[in-house]
């Protein structure tokens, strides 16, 4: 863990440091990446878990859109520019050891690739998995030209 | 993404598989591990981001108490096993694409090594981040030798 964020666990509540000296100490991993929840606002719902890069987590801040990069297209992945379902950021949160963000979001419609509103659907016990929820949108339309 | 998650893409809502099936399927990494997100039955606060290996979460659905894997430590992790914040399964759900783990649990106390209840505690904003939680306990009390 880095010297900050061990730091801050002593801090009193209320203590503010700069954004990019909280950047420069998070524990990316050995590709750039830092996994990333996303959390719906209000309802508190766990939607999608993803990974972000420093330049990724900066405009996600910068513009309040989230941007994720995406490690299949090696590139950086803006929710919802070929679904629509876009991601409008909260509130972002780091960890006690600065390797994972927390972001409360407002997502329109599924956040997960097979439409359903969450990614979190494979509900699985010690002797069987059930799938728990159907996709809003088949995801031949979600990802439809248009 | 495995054939198994592909095809619970597009199965009926209730489909049953066996678990020992989708455990075959999960994305372990190079590793052998998947990232665990445990998220507070009721509340649903997300408290921590951890990791676990076959063994951890076969150990975690049989017996109902939350084990991780440490991988500073390099062995099972028994949540609680040296803070006595021990964590009880109430649900747990794989992703889409079986590389990420969300578990509902009931924590006692705090889940952060810092004494906090989260382990989010830094509010992380375009200019500034702020520390937004105080220790439950003081962590020398925590790990105090019982």
């Amino acid at each position: 863990m880095s010297e900050l964020f061990k730091q801050l666990e002593g801090v009193p509540l209320g203590t503010v440091k700069p954004s990019s000296e909280i950047l420069d100490s998070i524990a990316w991993n050995e590709a750039g990446l830092i996994p990333v929840i996303a959390q719906q606002a209000e309802s508190l719902e766990v939607l999608m878990m993803a990974w972000m890069n420093r330049e990724a987590l900066e405009e996600t801040l910068r513009t309040g859109r989230v941007c994720y990069w995406s490690r299949s297209r090696g590139k950086l992945w803006r929710k919802g520019e070929s679904s629509g379902q876009v991601q409008r950021l909260k509130a972002a949160y780091l960890d006690c050891d600065g390797d994972t963000l927390l972001l409360n979001v407002e997502q329109t419609g599924p956040a997960c690739h097979s439409g359903r509103r969450s990614c979190f659907y494979v509900a699985l016990g010690k002797d069987e998995a059930t799938v728990i929820s159907d996709p809003l949108i088949d995801p031949a339309i979600l990802y439809a030209k248009r």
